[in-house]
């Protein structure tokens, strides 16, 4: 299944019926407990459900999106439930590896928790900064446009995923995503503080704290924006902030 | 002058003395109010001080992170004094436009204003949820990063810029910073309060809205990270969330 997740329920009610014995259904979405909670009910007896969740894509949507290697080293996860059939999860495992994905196990809830904030809030704060932008009465929006080189522009390209997918992401991970949010927002208004009273020591200090996590991301491999990192391909040029 | 904006004063200071007559001197900082402020008084009478930001360049710092197109097509702001002398304007305009720029003139109060929402904040906010994911207790750095090609990874590579630049940018931009803060505060606990409220129809609205800015942005040409948006070029990948 490959909808928004707020199709879900009606989609798996629909088709329930009509699926064989020892059929596996699978989902791609981006929240999982609510996938859980909405498929597994119209799912009958001999037939596999098991969540999944392709940690990958673009910001576009729909099959044209697609291109050969869109799942190569990324990570999938899957969030079986404790009694799903063992056959039909290794199945899929070796569907998705064979897609040139590695697989990931995790419960529902957690996978909830990991997302909201690797995707769900960097999704949030990147409409809502879009947003803010589109309305300063003192900055036109052709100014934020033409200076978006100064690092919006890396904000926007999320902003320009699919409304509704995400309208339904956030409507099915609410607890983990407001949990994320209020961490976040507490941070903020500890930097914010520190800007307030010319804190440099703090700034320094956390700036640089932030520098290892990136480095830990080109390290495992996930930064294939830019593959050669630190060495441009010919005839190109590094993404600019 | 292509320091940090904190050592401008001193900069300034030393080489005020050793300056020719008609020289012209200008910097490449991220405030530009500052600039003035610490350069100005320095500079002797019959010597030119016109202040300037082109808005390029890449997470990367120093001479060797440059690079032939590096201000291809890009806008540089020259913020002069409203007395600046008309033929040292003209030859510093002509100077970024054969690097291949734009110029655009404005003063340094609104350049302050206009990067604060397009640049300093995008950053800040970088910075921010890269920390604020370092500390989660129910969520590993390992998995932060492997999932991070989940939309976080979008914000981690500006968080990868010089934590002294922008310590010294934040302190020297404190009010217009504070203000677009303020702003995008009060617009993200609209969000999440539309989330706490399962209010779809915001929700969509807002992230549709979003959507327009970008397209601004792809037409508006600043969209070098992709430059064949939408078709991608020959055995590369497009950037993923």
């Amino acid at each position: 299944m490959c909808t928004p997740v707020g199709a879900y329920g009606e989609i798996a009610k629909a088709i329930g019926p009509h699926l064989e014995k020892d059929a596996i259904v699978s989902d791609v979405g981006s929240v999982k407990a609510a996938a859980v909670r909405d498929i597994a009910p119209h799912i009958p007896g001999g037939v596999h459900f098991i969540a999944g969740h392709p940690v990958a894509g673009t910001e576009q949507s729909g099959p044209e999106a697609g291109f050969a290697e869109l799942f190569d080293g990324r990570w999938c996860i899957l969030t079986p439930e404790a009694d799903a059939d063992r056959m039909a999860l290794a199945k899929l495992e070796t569907f998705w590896q064979r897609l040139g994905s590695q697989v990931e196990i995790m419960t529902p809830e957690h996978h909830d928790l990991v997302l909201a904030i690797t995707s769900h809030i960097p999704h949030l704060i990147a409409y809502n900064i879009v947003n803010t932008a589109a309305h300063l009465g003192r900055v036109t929006d052709s100014e934020v446009i033409k200076f978006s080189a100064g690092g919006f522009r890396d904000f926007t390209r999320i902003a320009a995923s699919d409304p509704v997918m995400w309208r339904d992401v956030f409507l099915n991970n609410k607890e983990a995503v407001l949990e994320m949010l209020g961490r976040f927002s507490e941070d903020l208004v500890s930097l914010q503080r520190a800007i307030r009273f010319s804190d440099a020591a703090t700034l320094e200090r956390l700036f640089a704290e932030a520098r290892a996590i990136r480095r830990g991301i080109i390290q495992a491999g996930q930064d294939t924006a830019r593959p050669d990192f630190g060495r441009r391909p010919e005839g190109t040029k590094p993404s600019e902030s």
